[in-house]
């Protein structure tokens, strides 16, 4: 993982705005925020997507963006983990302090076809 | 709680598409979904926002998020929990297939003024 940048964040080899560290999660201001108080939340466990990191890594993230957000003291925020970007970001902390800045986000809600969706919810469902 | 609709749907008074659940989560899918196998995770302790929500509520969301992602088997999605919406709506599991369809997201970067973000840091963290 030598040239994963979040890994030598975690190791110290790149300074950071350290804001909480546990033994599997750090979190530390974003430098190029999308608003005041952008926080990144990620498990020092180095994975590309959700689905490589350890559960337990999991459970410790949204403990910590809580504890941010109320650091931070902001009404709206959000909080968006991306699958298909950097390797090893996790979790974004985005205050939302008003329209234009902080997270923007596309609802392009799909008409609901209820035979379409409970074909979908039966075949995810004997996935799980 | 009585007018919650989250509640409801726990309750079992509203029916779901329920994917999983455990004694502190509730998963299924959303009606009016952004893309194919877009579903909620949601605590089952009532609360507005990530702040009301309890830590041993929270750890338990993105495991189950990534059980979801695992299952629908999409490689591009988006995890996102939005604070100023809906009480008790905690997470969104969005698989993102394209580009127009799935979860929009506007990502407005601000310039980076390093004696402000230092400030801010010093701010933040003494409320820590």
């Amino acid at each position: 993982m030598a040239a994963c940048i979040f890994c030598k964040i975690i190791k110290g080899e790149i300074p950071c705005f350290k804001l909480v560290e546990t033994e599997k999660t750090l979190a530390f201001l974003d430098i190029n925020p999308l608003s005041r108080g952008h926080a990144l939340v990620i498990p020092k466990h180095h994975g590309e997507k959700l689905l490589d990191i350890p559960d337990d890594h999991l459970a410790d993230i949204l403990p910590i963006a809580k504890k941010l957000a109320k650091a931070v003291g902001t009404e709206n925020y959000n909080i968006l983990q991306n699958n298909g970007r950097l390797a090893h970001q996790e979790v974004d902390h985005i205050p939302k302090p008003n329209a234009t800045e902080g997270l923007g986000v596309g609802w392009p809600q799909q008409k609901t076809d209820m035979d379409q969706l409970k074909a979908l919810f039966e075949d995810i469902k004997s996935r799980i």
